[in-house]
């Protein structure tokens, strides 16, 4: 019996799928291995790669069969449907995005990545602007472009691309929330942490033995390292397919946790690759719902779960002896206020996870009128600077710390940074869940036990896929739509040890 | 101004070069990084990249730009036209064999490997004949078509494929020409060497120190460490592309000569590779001319100049400074000696440089009977230990040191251990040239400079990429037609230390 048209599509998403892991495993590759001036080869193979990639999506051929197979579409099951959803979903995406147009933005992303770079050695936004002013005018065409396909507004489209159903209008809702109680818990959470002094941590942790931990950690949690590695880069990232997943971290000698947590974070999305069903996993069904659901599996890890007290209780005593420390700062109380001390630093990455959405919301107010071209490129770093001093009563000294601290605008990434904060508001809406759902959980995590943990994202997140648009799938998940009142209560709770 | 034929099908073979460097570095990752696990995950990335670079290559556009380029190529410089005819070479090549057989022999190869493995494990031929059945009866049908393609018998298709030009008649000619002369010669030299003791070096080597070592010897030669890399690997191999070029060795702790061997070997490969004109780096032309030219630039370095007197010199007090040691088995005419020790063992790869022909004759009489139909696949183990009984007087305890000690003809590489044969009679041929007209060789040598050695290799060899047939290009390089005489004489001055 020959093929169906149905599963034709299947074997052309399988080797889209083998186009992607090699695709994925040339960038670890460029950010792990590679030698340093190798650079314009690699991007070169890049290139070559998914322009072939995006010529197979876009080709005839697949058109002929998704218009077939939807035809034929009634003994599919209710996953192959959604397959074929996500496929036509893929293939819409693609050909609203010409060929010319990725190439143009290959390469002006890429000048402008060196320029960023330059700029910040030189503290000088002014060598940065002209090239950033490229990239806006090319995402803007592109914005346009899948807005008419999408029938979206421009920048709800780009959203769309990273988060599938999430809106301007949802987000929007989300931060004037987090808008209204965060700046008051903030200050009394400084205010009531103001005692606790924290004197750093006296000596050295090699990375070597921190990698040890690290493992550990990790074995713990069920990565498996027969199937995937775990390597050092300057930020941390997960690449590679499930089958063979690679993350990386960044060790600091002087800080044994932003090593063990950049690694917590990026499992955390190794953790959602892995928990897709076997049989989806080189389908369009069998990837991840989007940046949101991925930043959520990865906050979850890096922030609920990896700074609560049940963990810090498995942690210490991996602490003391895989560096054989002892003392006050090594008490499992002081580690956990160390590890949730909130502050009003003027850098993202750095910041607790109280500060973090203003720190998002300060980029999506940005990003949005760069896009309109209500705020002109040029006017960035001064529109930048005076948000910070609005948001967190302080200006940037330089562009280092100010509006060129992210590399996501060179990259051409607008409509990413609200997945970070839609990441950290599901991450809540799942612990609470979690917390209601799964007996003893504290006292597992206490014990480095991660099976009920996983056990239940996988039954609720990790199994769905790219089944579900996000929305539904954390309505169904928790029992409540998507929104930032679990946050408020989860923060409030935490860090002011009260009930909302 | 629109671009010729000519220059669109510069375009394409970019194209091409760049999906053959991240093929190339899929299998540099599978045996120096990857996950144990990850095998499957890696072969489909490997197919898909390999039936995409298929199918862009036997494409209707190439045969058209072809046709239209031949009919303008008045303009066309010296390199150009050779590019060209690389170009329908790799076409006609490719047209040849179709992707079917392709990804049959693909599937065959892989199951002989493993049967390959396990046959060794249990010394037992009878485990992996099947299999090699299977693998022979495929190569056939390719030699065939081939054959019929290029016109050459199947055999000299398969020869041709790895070094174009070379016939059967010249490989028997040069295979006539050593078998009348080294079985005597191998005698004399081991009666020479008896009353030379060689007790084995004590302590350990650590891999740290012999990287150290061979680092400093690369960089001495000119590897490029800004745009490679040196790992280790169970069996030392060059991957990547020129740009990014990836070599291993492996290093026994016991024994601090086979690590920098086999990196010496592998840098005579990627200096090749980097010696090519910068401008047709990503051309046919821009390539090797096949795996005997290769073969005498791996086996130069790691057979004739690194065994030599003159390497000896400058690496000894090297050993002493990485590895901190004295006495009698560290001075240089010991470290000579142990080098140029030449004996009658039965595996290929631990083989001298006087007895390895005779290992390559064996394998080379035996596959072309297999390829024929006279020898049957079952019948290869008696066949091989008689013929080791005869070459080498004694036959092997197993199949380890016996007919399966290769893996070549489970991968489906029949025709290519001539090669190694060419290799070392044009490695001869070259380095009686060098000596003749590099003025001061021995003495740069000594000293650590390899400027001279790769100045001339560039200017007579590696500069011409694939533009010459290999004939041509040693009869050029060396005033010389292509034979055993140089080797022969190279043989008996080094080894009997008597001219010729």
């Amino acid at each position: 019996m020959s093929a169906t048209p149905y599963q034709q599509l299947e074997a052309e998403w399988r080797r889209l799928h083998a186009f992607r892991g090699a695709l994925s495993l040339l960038r670890w590759d460029a950010a792990v291995m590679m030698p340093r001036g190798s650079a314009d080869v690699r991007g070169e193979q890049v290139a070559a790669l998914e322009t072939e990639h995006h010529a197979l999506l876009t080709a005839p051929k697949i058109t002929r069969l998704l218009d077939r197979a939807q035809a034929n579409a009634a003994g599919l099951e209710d996953w192959q449907l959604a397959n074929l959803r996500e496929m036509r979903r893929q293939r819409d995406h693609a050909i609203a995005t010409p060929v010319m147009l990725i190439s143009r933005l290959a390469r002006a992303t890429a000048r402008a990545e060196s320029h960023w770079m330059e700029a910040r050695r030189q503290n000088n936004y002014a060598l940065f602007a002209p090239h950033l002013e490229e990239v806006v005018l090319l995402v803007r065409d592109k914005a346009a472009l899948l807005g008419q396909a999408l029938n979206l507004p421009p920048y709800d489209a780009l959203v769309d691309e990273y988060s599938p159903g999430i809106t301007t209008a949802d987000i929007d809702a989300i931060f004037r929330s987090l808008s209204r109680k965060l700046p008051t818990m903030t200050r009394e959470v400084i205010a009531a942490q103001a005692d606790q002094e924290q004197p750093p941590l006296s000596g050295r942790f090699a990375a070597g033995k921190q990698r040890a931990l690290v493992v550990e950690v990790m074995k713990a949690i069920g990565f498996p390292f027969d199937r995937g590695r775990l390597d050092e880069s300057e930020h941390p990232f997960t690449e590679g397919v499930s089958g063979d997943i690679r993350i990386t971290t960044r060790f600091d000698a002087a800080d044994p946790f932003t090593g063990l947590l950049g690694a917590l974070h990026e499992t955390g999305h190794a953790m959602y690759d892995l928990g897709m069903p076997q049989a989806w996993r080189d389908q369009p069904v069998g990837r991840d719902r989007g940046m949101a659901l991925e930043e959520s599996q990865s906050l979850l890890l890096e922030m609920i779960v990896g700074r609560s007290r049940a963990f810090v209780k498995y942690l210490q005593p991996l602490l003391v002896r895989h560096f054989v420390v002892s003392g006050p700062e090594w008490e499992l109380e002081a580690i956990y206020k160390r590890l949730n001390r909130v502050t009003r630093g003027l850098i993202r990455v750095d910041a607790d996870e109280m500060s973090y959405p203003l720190h998002v919301l300060q980029r999506y107010d940005i990003e949005r009128q760069l896009l309109s071209g209500q705020l002109a490129v040029r006017d960035l770093q001064q529109v930048w600077d005076v948000g910070m001093e609005q948001r967190f009563g302080a200006r940037p000294a330089g562009v280092t710390d100010g509006c060129l601290q992210d590399i996501h605008w060179a990259l051409g990434s607008f409509g990413y940074f609200p997945s970070y904060v839609l990441g950290a508001v599901i991450a809540a809406q799942l612990w609470e869940s979690l917390r209601a759902q799964v007996e003893g959980l504290d006292g597992q995590l206490a014990r480095g036990e991660f099976g009920g943990l996983f056990d239940w994202l996988r039954e609720h997140v990790h199994g769905f896929g790219a089944k579900l648009p996000v929305k539904e799938l954390v309505k169904q998940a928790t029992g409540h739509a998507l929104g930032a009142n679990a946050l408020l209560r989860y923060l409030e709770s935490k860090y002011l040890e009260r009930k909302a």
